[in-house]
């Protein structure tokens, strides 16, 4: 990783920004198309998300590490390998990004930019969901990072095509990507008000992957 | 593979218990959302199996070679791989590791902890499955194991991928889940008493795979 | 790349040939079978390109580089990778095999060679979304070519596979396609007064993403 | 490939084996579960082909060469990579592992061992589709397997995937498996009466490919 930061923030933005876009745009479509089967909607979503995943690290991890999470980017802080003021910058980038991804899907199919979603997520079934679907995608990406690099993206990608039919939130597992997921009312929506609760669950998850696969796989050396 | 015991036990079973918790979850999220259509569930659950498999594996397989399954374990004792006592260890591991992730996936979808599982599964053409399944999957580790070992990941994962279709009992293949199916009277569940033959088909068809395999791709030689 | 230019023209053609094949002959396919289920037939199409691209750039990138698409040779004379004279040739032979793919898709599913198709496909979120689509593909291009080339073939492929569910366009990406696409007037369709602007909005994307992902990914230097 | 040719063989008779019990086994799971959706049927029935096709390649690939496939036995020996005595035997031990294939899929769906299939698949259009489905199979293999042979289990795999949907044939491109097909009335058979005219059109597809493939790959140089 040696872009430049401006270049790494820019990366990090669009990144983020096309993610959303996959995730929001593919369930708008999704939907459209199912008639009505909720679990073809999903598929769909699913398909497109984890593909997504798979192109959006391979092309953007080389010049930022393809965070595009808050949760993956304060895990990178709290173990040094980021600094506080870069891991800032990196939030702020994918958030800014992640609501640009929304207002662009939103016009490919033809919405309003915004629009506040109305579907409710919350419940101690959905907090307990988003807290496992982060630990398990920090734990995958610890691992693997430490491990085998080259095998992260598919690593990140399986996991999260996975963890949306295994959890019962569909795993948002990313704080920037709830709040974009908030401005449009469509199939991956989320009411704002629930937004902050799904992001304490996931930083919470976050945080126990750190501490755990910080021990199982501990840095620079096999143990 | 020189992590010490203690973490190569903790990863066999949190590497278990979420790929239960995979399996048994994306079942209950496949049933719910597919209207009745037993495919599309099926789908859903065969996508999220094959995908947790990639990334559990690659997470887990640096740490503790990514056995989560009994069968696979006696493999790696039989042929002198793993000493009796550390196959015991892992073994009990991915049992309980594996009753976790069947508690971890009903609280998710807001059951109760454990409901025995009222699916009846048995007759020779499911254990004939169950047999020629684990065969194969114990094929797949041995032979890729000794000659590319970094593409067992993706071949594990692709075995059971087609297995979940072209067997009868889709394919459980290995004990250790088999049982924690048995604690969720959910889409991928299995009533208690077809457990017991169903692992010892499993046993039967791993012991086979270690004979043929054995004998196909010796060890640390072309031949 | 070594192969001479008439091999590499022939591989270019016969490359773009058998996508078209694909994407219009999974089209029919997923129609003629899906009962009335658009989301179906789309995902089946989805899978079948997805997977076509993978097959294909592994089989013709070491010939020609594995361009098949007009946007992408465009972008590699813009950057001096490939001489004007020979880029003409590359679109040529991308629109003449992409025509022969079309015409032998028809023939296995016995239609007429040519049908011009009625689809309309038109308004400015389609446009904006084919911006959009070529934008993505021609940065995952780029930046995975100059970072990593052993992925881009897999990079390439997830991303067609997501932008045929997040774009509202379906994601064509690809003018010797889209004009190839409207010679059968089939499932992937698009009407013959509906290629050109089609045509110039995926050439506004793609000179976007060669200005933006040049300064991203420059080449030779890691910065 | 330096395995006996007794292992060689009993490889290709069991690998070509497992390949038909999967493309037969997940017709039958598919069809049964499907309710009727043909789409979903043959959706199930690619993915599990495409998966078995991956796993298959890499588990047998390094000890017998992974052909299963008496069109891709033909064009080694055409290309002197095998000697005519030893192709003879390979495409035996396929011919007959893929009947014990077919044998072992019946029985696991408690169907009797074999039972003569029913389903006419015949005509102009579904030759040229074995043609060409043969064409590209031949040509996916040649190509890779001299550039980049580490691919090539993903290539086949990917490419048979893509074929089942754009060809009206659905692709069966290998005549052991064509005749093995015959032997389950199920949704994956064909009459033995249409196996002679597909097994013809996949000789005239593959050798095609031999000649433009082995122009447009020479082996041993870059040219």
């Amino acid at each position: 990783m040696t872009s430049t930061l401006e270049r790494r923030l820019v990366a990090e933005a669009l990144g983020t920004g096309l993610l959303v876009a996959a995730v929001i745009g593919s369930g708008i479509m999704g939907q459209r198309l199912a008639g009505g089967n909720v679990a073809i909607a999903l598929l769909a979503n699913t398909i497109a998300t984890g593909a997504a995943l798979v192109a959006l690290i391979l092309t953007f991890g080389p010049i930022s590490g393809a965070h595009f999470n808050p949760v993956v980017t304060g895990c990178a802080v709290g173990s040094g390998e980021t600094s506080p003021r870069e891991g800032a910058g990196y939030i702020l980038a994918q958030i800014l990004g992640g609501l640009g991804g929304a207002v662009l899907a939103n016009a490919m199919f033809d919405l309003a930019p915004i629009t506040w979603a109305a579907t409710a997520r919350h419940g101690s079934s959905q907090l307990l969901s988003e807290a496992v679907a982060t630990f398990g995608l920090v734990g995958v990406i610890i691992s693997t990072g430490r491990r085998q690099p080259s095998t992260t993206p598919y690593a990140v990608a399986a996991y999260i095509t996975a963890a949306y039919w295994f959890t019962a939130s569909t795993s948002f597992a990313n704080p920037a990507v709830t709040i974009a997921r908030a401005t449009s009312d469509t199939f991956a929506g989320i009411r704002p008000e629930d937004v902050l609760p799904f992001v304490l669950a996931q930083a919470v998850g976050g945080a126990l992957a750190a501490l755990v696969f910080g021990w199982l796989a501990p840095r620079g050396k096999a143990s």
